[in-house]
């Protein structure tokens, strides 16, 4: 199952050009993150399985992370609108970082494509392993590195214990999209985002760089 | 589809006894919550579809909230575990009833046969919009409502705001069981209760009873 898909490639080629090449790309990634988990897919493998050089995958896609956006059809990078509403908050003197935090995140959730892709994902980590080992890993890495250099940078002592603080604050973030938009409890579902970012953006605050333990 | 199930009640009468009766009650209780969602079902109808006198559902299963943990084969009541946490936490000097709420739900949780059945639930609310709106119901009127309660006779100001309050601590409790039973996210998953407890429950405190918005 992991044997060089070159026969793929070699279809590919017949059909020729720049979007048969993409295709065979996401087509082999598809296949090694299911296969594999997010962490355990390399972008070399992936290379290999679709015929190509991996410098041509980085060349259309750019980094593993924005490869998986692209299989998983995400309309935006998550980790990058964590990072924008990070700095955004270390910048801002009127809104702090976990409020900037949950505005971008329910701006996000607000858009019914981001809505349906990111339900479809989580559906799949409920039913199966592999599934959400795939999700964790990505989540992981891409979005909770982030938050938990971000708590390093603002003073959380230790590595592992930034860690744990991005862990936490991954907590708070899954639960408010599990209330408000799959379980839909009331006044949460219809509250504005200004209402969640005052009441939900200081335990994000907290987590990051509060005292706690 | 509503029509009374006369017939069922026919065949349990002839297998007989206490609990050929409880088991027509139940297989009436799962058709109906659903049909109608926890809100829509009543335990008049109920007794009607299984041909039995509605005192005789409150004779074996004491109310409607305990009808439905039946029939959900969940082996505590949630909103009883609930409620005892918090009067713990309203009695305790040591610990906070947002404390005690955290490590009342890793309790339950941590035992395998509880995990199992509550991720069945969550899983059939992803997936099925039906599924979603008896849960919510049902979390709404014997969770959420305790939780309301208590942040009530604790101060919080109106009822609406002690519903919202509710809900607040809702999302980050099904969050924080999402991250670390499901997700597994290290190093929450393997971080101790007491751990938790003291990261997590001022969050809930501070929903019960704190000052935002």
């Amino acid at each position: 199952m992991t044997h060089p898909r070159r026969g793929h490639a070699g279809r590919t080629g017949r059909r020729g050009g720049e979007s048969g090449t993409r295709d065979a790309i996401l087509s082999a990634a598809r296949h090694r993150f299911g296969e594999h988990g997010y962490d355990g897919a390399t972008i070399r493998a992936i290379a290999a399985d679709a015929g190509v050089d991996a410098a041509l995958v980085y060349h259309f896609f750019g980094s593993k992370e924005r490869l998986f956006a692209s299989v998983m059809r995400l309309p935006i990078i998550p980790g990058d609108v964590v990072e924008a509403a990070l700095a955004a908050g270390a910048r801002d003197s009127t809104r702090s970082p976990g409020e900037h935090l949950v505005l971008a995140m329910l701006t996000a959730w607000d858009q019914a494509e981001m809505r349906s892709t990111f339900l479809g994902l989580l559906r799949s980590a409920l039913t199966s392993e592999q599934a959400a080992v795939m999700l964790r890993q990505f989540v992981a890495d891409t979005i909770l590195g982030r938050v938990a250099l971000a708590a390093r940078s603002a003073g959380a002592d230790v590595s592992g214990d930034a860690r744990y603080r991005a862990s936490l604050v991954g907590s708070q973030v899954v639960g408010l999209v599990l209330a408000r938009y799959v379980l839909q409890v009331e006044p949460l579902a219809t509250a504005s985002p200004a209402e969640l970012a005052a009441a939900v953006g200081p335990t994000l605050d907290r987590y990051l760089t509060g005292d706690f333990g």
